[in-house]
């Protein structure tokens, strides 16, 4: 008899096209599972819907601090957000603690939660308090998308450029430092990149309000794979030059000195939280100015094709990006 | 050195209590942690967001199918929007599976979760697929408060009167058949009521849209806890009359076939989704026959009085009723 098919033999995707396929959509459902985060409409008001669950063992590194876990929860809900062009409300939590987990720890892990979901305007009201071996911290983050205006992943067109926020790389670095217990002196950045990354909030919603943005996602996985996710929902060809991608500056330096690839970390690491977007030539350059204009950065890095496939450009050679990436790092 | 409190050392409510001195509120949020659901309001709409896990090991009965574990995970998190009296839009799980899990059960319980939403007219709109050693089912449900209606359990006032949907007893019935390995021939309904149970949104809606209603809770821990609960949120005391009770007939029958108490079940059993609510006396026709009017049974159970606790009348006598109910089984 043949061995039935299991959890471990097919990976996220295969499961995420499994809920897509069984989950039927409704009138006030405008975009269902697959995406960032989902959008149901009502009464004109376009509510954006996430949810995250963070698993300490396979999603915090050793060393994390149980502030930080919250810290995380949120920012990787918060991100999913962005990633839509929403403004984000609140957030809920459901959390499962091992029974010999002491309350000192829960607290921490709560105040983690409240702080960074204030630093971003939204609220923590309410959660649901478990057991279970793991800690395990199911996070939903809602909010609105400003005049119904919102990013998907699957509207990129071929001419579009291809944009990133912020720098790639410093979170994988950082992960690797905490992982092979590496000395931090002089890399603390990096170590804080991974255990506290911030959402790009204020980007995703300039960018989405500009109304010349085609797609967006944000980085988790890694750069690869989520340029590889708009390809594949957009049916185009992506094509990024190697000598535009905004490395970390440190994380240049710490490659360097422990003889790793600075632009590996970059293109596979995950966890940046950076969001990779799309737009109409048109409308690149006001959306620049406005997110420069709140101190942030913003790359152009690449082109929208016709295809398939995503390809890195290095002078004249072209070559296929491999689509990998890590979402856990067991 | 003193031992640290650990969370086996406290209860569901202390973390509660936790959770709401922590988490600040904001000026949007007009009702944060502690209620069945919380409510945020944006835009002159009130929405309404409440979160739930589900530990297979703790939450699921030997016997459970994967279509009833995601009928659960739908209808205890729409329980408790039906306890605010709110309307469903839409659900969004985080689930976690050990890697061992075969893709049919994780198809089958993907398979109830959609249909049971949708027989609510709410929609799966998303989700994150994880690992863990058990089955963990995470769900947020959300919904928004027509006219801006809800009710929390904080609002019940000497004077009013005590009400109760449905009946009461049979899901802790059906939950002894399962976990003792009881014979179910004749008592199917009990362990339908157990792994099967319906969440009363339109009986909720009715109740909150009276504008009559004080407060509100669903039986998810007992009936007792649930009535303790909205006495010590509203500052009340609360009497109920032992021979108005609706225990279930079914489960009188099953209790009497091996020697338990029906109402001992009916009192401290959980899961049984009946919603709880106290309303001014004026009120009560108009919603009783409301709620007569879709097909469904509520009682008349007792009255608030100045004071504190939860007490129980039986003819001339009066005890105190206990603050005990489960909300795992195991």
């Amino acid at each position: 008899m043949a061995r039935k098919k299991l959890v471990s033999d097919v990976g996220e995707v295969p499961l995420v096209e499994l809920a897509r396929k069984i989950c039927k959509s409704g009138p006030r459902v405008k975009l269902g599972p697959g995406d960032d985060a989902a959008v149901v409409e009502t009464d004109g008001i376009y509510l954006v819907v996430t949810t995250d669950m963070l698993v300490s063992r396979t999603h915090f590194p050793p060393g994390t601090e149980a502030e930080q876990m919250g810290h995380k929860a949120v920012v990787s809900n918060l991100s999913d957000l962005a990633a839509m062009g929403a403004d984000p409300l609140g957030l809920v939590f459901s959390i499962a603690f091992p029974r010999s987990t002491e309350i000192d720890f829960v607290k921490r892990l709560l105040k983690g939660l409240d702080k960074t979901s204030r630093e971003y305007g939204a609220y923590v009201v309410g959660g649901d308090l478990d057991e279970s071996d793991d800690v395990i911290i199911a996070g939903t983050a809602f909010g609105i998308a400003p005049n119904g205006k919102y990013i998907t992943r699957s509207g990129a067109k071929p001419g579009d450029l291809v944009a990133v926020t912020g720098s790639l790389g410093a979170a994988a670095a950082g992960l690797k430092i905490l992982l092979d217990g590496l000395k931090a002196r002089g890399f603390k950045q990096l170590i804080k990149a991974q255990l506290e990354p911030k959402a790009r909030v204020r980007e995703g919603k300039l960018i989405a309000q500009s109304g010349r943005a085609t797609s967006m996602i944000d980085i988790t996985d890694g750069f690869a794979a989520s340029l590889w996710l708009i390809a594949r929902e957009s049916g185009v060809k992506i094509v990024v030059e190697e000598d535009k991608l905004p490395i970390d500056d440190l994380t240049k330096r710490f490659a360097h000195k422990y003889g790793l690839s600075a632009k590996d970390l970059a293109l596979f690491g995950g966890d940046d939280l950076e969001l990779i977007f799309t737009i109409k030539r048109e409308g690149w350059e006001k959306v620049e100015s406005e997110i420069r204009g709140i101190g942030s950065d913003v790359t152009l890095i690449g082109e929208v094709k016709e295809g398939k496939g995503v390809y890195i450009r290095r002078g004249e050679e072209i070559e296929k990006l491999p689509d990998r990436g890590y979402r856990h790092f067991q």
